[in-house]
């Protein structure tokens, strides 16, 4: 049967980590809130299935991803537990564990990315936290860029199997994710983010070879890779980057 | 051999959620960064370690934990290994990804706990980012602290082995870490984390019963407990309170 993917309809955000993997694995998949509404798709379906009374275990917030019974939230988690079933997440359990510490770290950094134009409150519009937000990303982009970009490289670097793959020798959903960390940072924060990749060479090659694998240079080509926009995580707004 | 947690000897922080999970499971355990420093304790020898050469999978901050010849970074990484090891992530597959699902959005909760005094950049003083500190707070305050818990009430209400643990009906992680979660809102936010609690009465409960456990309640009395201060990620500012 296929996955279940339950996400906001119109944004990568969170659940293109877990888009790209089911992707990058040839996997059976419904992107359930972007069918047409007869078939559960749009927004009000999605709030409505997040807490679908039934449930016992309810995510707080999307993603979620649905396999038969089980129901699972939270993208690391989803990755997780899709990780050994796709074939993504190396070889034994502490592969798996150092798959899904590299991808906290991943969702760390993703989560200061959409802080820097959302400082003060999600609940605001970001036009009324202009002022906040040119400071958090003044530092985002002089201190944290660099330094989660820089311990990506060294952990690539020290990989005993090479720095083609963040862990071991084979495509991991932590390579997808920084894949997709730094394909959002490169649409935010074109600048910036130049200036920290020109110090770490086996990230811009690993992030290459990404983009070249057949099923994931096929999946960014279709239709069903929603582009980047100013309601996602990664928003290109100039005054921002620099 | 006794685990070494390695964090930050000053503060409870995130290193607290691994600490209340080895004191609960009565596990031999160093904190080495509170040894003295003759033993590797201080927070210098805490950063050599953090990113030791030969480490191939160094974290990318604390805390870690090190356990033989394995190194595990990420907070809630380290409660995914030590989950099963302690008996502290209930029955099967599916218990421990539900267990770390809610882990993950504890520390989501703590994450923004963390930014309402350092809404702007964590290499600036509080005081340099006051006015900023105010807008997030009263944002956390209103909208996340009563979203937070009502979920955590939600699944504890849900649970159809009853409300007594977030998981099943035995103790895990995330019952610990729900409690330093309420214990850390209380201390930082009184009387916002009051109002909300006077909606959750099963999450009242659970902090009482955690508390009452016969190794938590020693742990608690103890010198190993770190008072809060205003060093760790939940500062009583009562400004940002109300």
């Amino acid at each position: 049967m296929a996955y279940q993917l339950h996400y906001w309809p119109t944004i990568q955000g969170r659940g293109e980590f877990v888009r790209l993997a089911l992707e990058a694995a040839g996997a059976e998949y419904v992107d359930v809130a972007r069918e047409p509404p007869a078939k559960g798709g749009g927004e009000s379906a999605l709030m409505r299935d997040l807490d679908a009374p039934g449930n016992p275990r309810p995510s707080f917030a999307p993603p979620f991803l649905v396999d038969g019974d089980v129901v699972v939230g939270q993208t690391a988690a989803i990755l997780l537990y899709l990780g050994p079933r796709l074939g993504l997440a190396g070889a034994g359990e502490l592969d798996a564990l150092w798959t899904h510490q590299i991808q906290l770290t991943i969702a760390d950094a993703v989560a200061e990315a959409h802080d820097t134009h959302h400082p003060l409150s999600t609940g605001l519009y970001y036009e009324d936290q202009r002022e906040a937000a040119l400071a958090r990303a003044k530092a985002f982009r002089d201190e944290r860029i660099p330094k989660f970009l820089n311990w990506f490289e060294r952990i690539l670097q020290r990989n005993p199997l090479g720095d083609v793959h963040l862990v071991g020798d084979s495509l991991t959903y932590a390579d997808l994710s920084l894949f997709q960390l730094v394909a959002g940072l490169r649409y935010a924060f074109p600048k910036a983010t130049a200036r920290a990749l020109a110090h770490t060479p086996a990230i811009v090659k690993l992030y290459a070879n990404v983009a070249r694998r057949q099923r994931v240079h096929d999946y960014l080509q279709s239709p069903r890779r929603i582009p980047f926009n100013e309601e996602g995580i990664f928003r290109a707004y100039p005054e921002l980057d620099g």
